[in-house]
């Protein structure tokens, strides 16, 4: 007999789509901000993550885990991104292990300017629309879901 | 003279990631929970929504709104469900403030049967990783993340 759906409560629920309508709001203004220099919010990830890198590069496989894309999407949007110039792919031939993706100047040099007006976002639609106290609380409980993600899959 | 950028310091930009990798880890194992029904969040979002609406109808400005997408992005989502037979787009001749989207019958069993599995993996992903204390803390954080938003639509 399958056993019967533990439905959400009440509250459980309210915070549940607080946090889905939370979260959107987030996207759509950091969205926003950082169309004016022509990138999503995907890509920026991808910039910062390459751009604290050794050498300014990683193995795909290494970036996609790092900035939690699926391989499939995250092709699709380094080839996009290799076509403005500010990323590219390179194999290396004494590396079997896959494609490298690298840093262009132009991608570091457009992290730098779009970097300021994007901290400035996080800070007021996040950092200090919370609080320190709560914001530490997200800290811990999306921790937890990772934490959870990394046991489920051992 | 501009003001210096305030950056975030290390563990606001710890939280931070953590944040972005954390929804990101939610969105996929919900969005590969709901893929077995052929769904995904934000349509699954906008069946709940009109299941609750009186008549199980909204009009379209009052979707966008509810469900924190674009209109341009609903557009797509709901003709994209109406060809599949889940809602159905009506204009009311006596209502010249636009098109209204009704959930259908089908729609409606659509839900029925993908509730059970979706709530299950919100509590698993997300509600029972957390923990009470610190899920309410997520509750509080983004109401005032909306809250900040409607104050500066204002």
């Amino acid at each position: 007999m399958e056993s019967p759906t533990r439905w959400l409560d009440a509250e459980q629920q309210r915070i549940w789509r607080t946090y889905l309508l939370g979260a959107a709001r987030i996207n759509e203004v950091l969205d926003a901000d950082l169309r004016t220099h022509g990138l999503d919010l995907a890509e920026y990830e991808i910039l910062v993550t390459l751009s604290e890198a050794d050498d300014r590069r990683l193995r795909m496989a290494e970036l996609a885990e790092a900035v939690h894309q699926s391989r499939s999407r995250l092709t699709h949007t380094v080839t996009r991104m290799e076509r403005r110039g500010l990323v590219e792919r390179q194999s290396c031939p004494d590396d079997r292990r896959g494609v490298w993706a690298h840093l262009t100047e132009a991608g570091m040099g457009l992290l730098r300017r779009s970097a300021p007006s994007h901290v400035e976002s996080v800070r007021r639609v996040f950092v200090e629309a919370v609080g320190p106290e709560d914001f530490r609380a997200v800290g811990r409980a999306f921790e937890r879901v990772l934490a959870a993600g990394r046991e489920s899959a051992d």
